[in-house]
């Protein structure tokens, strides 16, 4: 592979070319064959692994366990819940037959008409019908709650336009669907939860996000309440990256399940679902990478460290590789994952370039001066800066350092974000100020009117209706209503 | 839930409905709404993550990655090796249409027949397709190889008769894909990958297993030569436990994948394919459960040890409360998993049988007696034996006792099948020995026919042709014919 083939669109030239050609050139995952469905290649995988591993210890010290229920629902327990088949009938994929077999008339493979399924199976476009089916029978008294089960699976939406990681007709996620005996329990889950991916995307993603309420004509199919965490790319457009619901009694009264209480009454179950996806890796290449490659975070980086030897002769090669290895086990012995690179095939320069693309946050080089020295050259991935540091102790400095760079990432767009959003008082200021991007704080009359019309007219939505900041009312600023407090308006992925 | 509800068929009785009784009752898995399709249960899938962590290690270890490729096969990709679309195309599920609609004439949701896919897409039953299509853009060179790719993903093969475990439309599987340079390095990636198998169920499920080659009417569809692991059940029934298939330059030549090697000349590239599924669960249960529930080797327990609190009155519970408290921590610094159920609304006794029923490999049950004399009774689950002990250095105890009931339950394994496994020399002989089950040893032809009447006569199947043990040659016991080594038969799940 040639240099040049690695080089990117530069951001400002194409953003969305940018990206693009990131998620192909890092290897992070590509278009199959199959229409909308994706190839996550290894080093995109082990990055979303890091986030499987860490979101799934946050499940478990929350109390949860996990399950698996069937790719499969049946036709008409999507039909149950009115607004949930609304939600997702246009767009799934259907199950209609059970066998192939060879045409008799020399065409090949044909479905086979004998075996057509007597009620047709949608491939799960999200569980809530077939896992509240499923509790009907787990389910009888106060004492079988509540139910906090969380499920990694893939799930399948017929999206017309797809988009790499963003927006795929098959995509991987999580899926918590927890059963309560009370609203308030419910409603205390549901916050939890979206405080759980809050604290993911912060501390792990270091990318910030807005907490808040989605309005209701954004509203999960079949829900009473959807909370959402909302990030702002570094294009300024919004990206919704996990959402959780309250979904009441809703799916209960669906598939009838009741509890006896503690009194001895019959009570409808009350629900949560919640759920973040493999477009969360779409959000956190968005929020940090530069026109260089990929930046991560240290804490999701399948490896933290690289080093490279730089060598002119087989004899110079092994003295690196004998000094790599001790800083190796040093660093590993930190908690520290290291990769080291001595393929001889390819030029440092070629590597350097290659680990700057696939954002590995340190890179150390190693050659024959810093032998002589006792010193190695450290570069940060996030500013692109670097410096020779005596050898010793060099395992202290990095361990210190991918904590700065961790911080560092998060700092950045955090003041991003700040510097993009603004809050906008008249209809003609927003129009203006919708297009230059970023976050934009109004007042709304509350109405999915106004709202609809915003949308129509300049693109943007309103993200959420944020739980913290300003609750000050005011007035709309398309209708002159009052308004309960600002909220949060972006045009969005 | 009452204690007789508990209580399972015995093995002597109706070894299949023991069977179902467990996996139901034990709360591993239960059947779905959808035919043929499970729910696996929170305690069941605990146990399926530990397997699945401890066999993700070890692919690690010897040098994979993990990807994701798309759940949808196009019809066409099936037909593309011969053998293989003979294998798996009348067992699947097929995608026809990507939309449902509200019936104008009032019949609730249909199926939108305006939104037909031009080709029909498979849910994937196995993904050498669908992988060997893609590895074909990501290999050029020789400087490519190898691939060694994982994945862990859901497969559906449309079974008639279905069990829980055993045999359902969809399971939960890894697959490994491998491409190579040499059929020599392919064959040592097939080899490796068994062994991998062969370790993982000795080692961690303590399930004793043969190794070998199917005969080839037995192989894998599109493998050259394909590697098992043959465990025996309590029953006298085998159950083929993981695969291995050295699949030649098969697909490289269906998918048309070249690299050229380092003498400059084109050459297909040769693959592997290797998987184990959530039938393991299966194997697991059969090995080594009892008419009294589940025995779980204490590497796989969700957890290893539960602590049982004996008490008439709150202060006594109090105290036992503090002291457990002391040897959680104890136990927990060493690595072991407990669970503590103090829940005040089940009795000892019912908390006892429940542990015995979910095999939890020891109990410790703490009483007034025993906070006077500072001791702890401790249970097996294994030998369902019980000793009282003292209290101090106890966690040292149960560390010692965790790996003896490993290495015990490995061991009664092991008896029983070498009681269960003969040699036998004459048809006549067979047939009466088959009837009483276990793995018989006989020299056989080699041929498709002998081995088809065989199964036609007697419903046993040649499980493997053995890696190790007796390689003398002999004569087959139905023709006479010269046979090459012993092969191993038996009725198989």
């Amino acid at each position: 592979m040639a240099k040049e083939l690695k080089e990117l669109t530069s951001r400002a030239k194409d953003y969305s070319q940018w990206y693009q050609d990131l998620v192909i050139k890092a290897d992070l995952a590509e278009n199959s064959a199959v229409r909308g469905c994706m190839v996550i290649k290894p080093y995109g995988f082990a990055i979303w692994e890091k986030m499987q591993r860490q979101l799934d210890d946050m499940f478990k010290e929350t109390g949860h366990v996990n399950a698996y229920f069937p790719l499969f629902i049946p036709k008409s327990y999507l039909s149950r819940e009115a607004d949930h088949v609304e939600g997702f009938a246009k767009e799934c994929a259907v199950v209609t037959h059970y066998r192939l077999k060879n045409d008799p008339e020399g065409n090949g493979l044909i479905v086979d008409p004998e075996a057509k399924l007597e009620e047709e199976l949608v491939v799960r476009p999200t569980s809530e019908t077939i896992i509240w089916s499923t509790y009907k029978n787990w389910i009888q008294s106060y004492r079988d709650l509540p139910i906090l089960v969380n499920q990694w699976a893939n799930v399948v939406r017929w999206e017309m336009r797809t988009r790499l990681f963003l927006r795929t007709t098959e995509f991987l996620w999580q899926e918590g669907h927890t059963a309560h005996a009370t609203r308030e329990e419910a409603i205390a889950e549901t916050e939890q939860m979206i405080n759980v991916y809050a604290e993911f995307a912060e501390k792990y993603m270091a990318m910030p996000v807005v907490t808040g309420f989605k309005s209701e004509s954004e509203r999960f199919a079949g829900a009473e309440e959807t909370y959402t965490i909302e990030a702002l790319m570094q294009d300024g457009k919004a990206l919704q990256s996990g959402t959780s619901h309250f979904l009441g009694q809703n799916f209960a009264k669906a598939f009838d399940v009741q509890f006896t209480d503690q009194n001895g009454k019959l009570e409808y179950v009350w629900a949560t679902s919640w759920g973040v996806s493999t477009r969360l890796m779409g959000a956190l290449i968005m929020s940090h990478s530069d026109d260089n490659g990929l930046v991560l975070p240290p804490k999701l980086a399948p490896y933290q460290v690289v080093i490279v030897p730089i060598y002119r002769n087989e004899e110079q090669l092994q003295k690196v590789n004998e000094k790599v290895k001790g800083i190796t086990e040093r660093l590993k012995a930190l908690g520290i994952s290291v990769k080291y690179d001595n393929a001889d095939n390819k030029k440092p320069g070629w590597k350097f370039s290659e680990y700057e693309l696939k954002g590995v946050p340190v890179r150390l080089a190693i050659g024959a001066r810093d032998l002589e020295n006792n010193t190695v050259e450290v570069a940060r991935r996030d500013t692109l800066t670097k410096e020779t540091l005596p050898m010793d102790g060099i395992e202290n400095h990095i361990k210190q350092l991918l904590d700065e760079i961790q911080e560092n990432i998060y700092k950045k767009a955090v003041d991003f974000r700040e510097s993009q959003t603004r809050e906008v008082n008249s209809y003609d200021e927003f129009k203006e100020e919708i297009e230059k991007g970023g976050f934009l704080l109004c007042h709304w009359d509350g109405t999915p009117e106004t709202e609809a019309l915003i949308k129509e007219e300049t693109k943007a939505t309103i993200r959420c209706i944020p739980l913290e900041g300003d609750k000050t009312p005011g007035k709309c600023m398309v209708t002159g209503k009052p308004s309960a407090q600002r909220v949060l308006f972006a045009r969005a992925y």
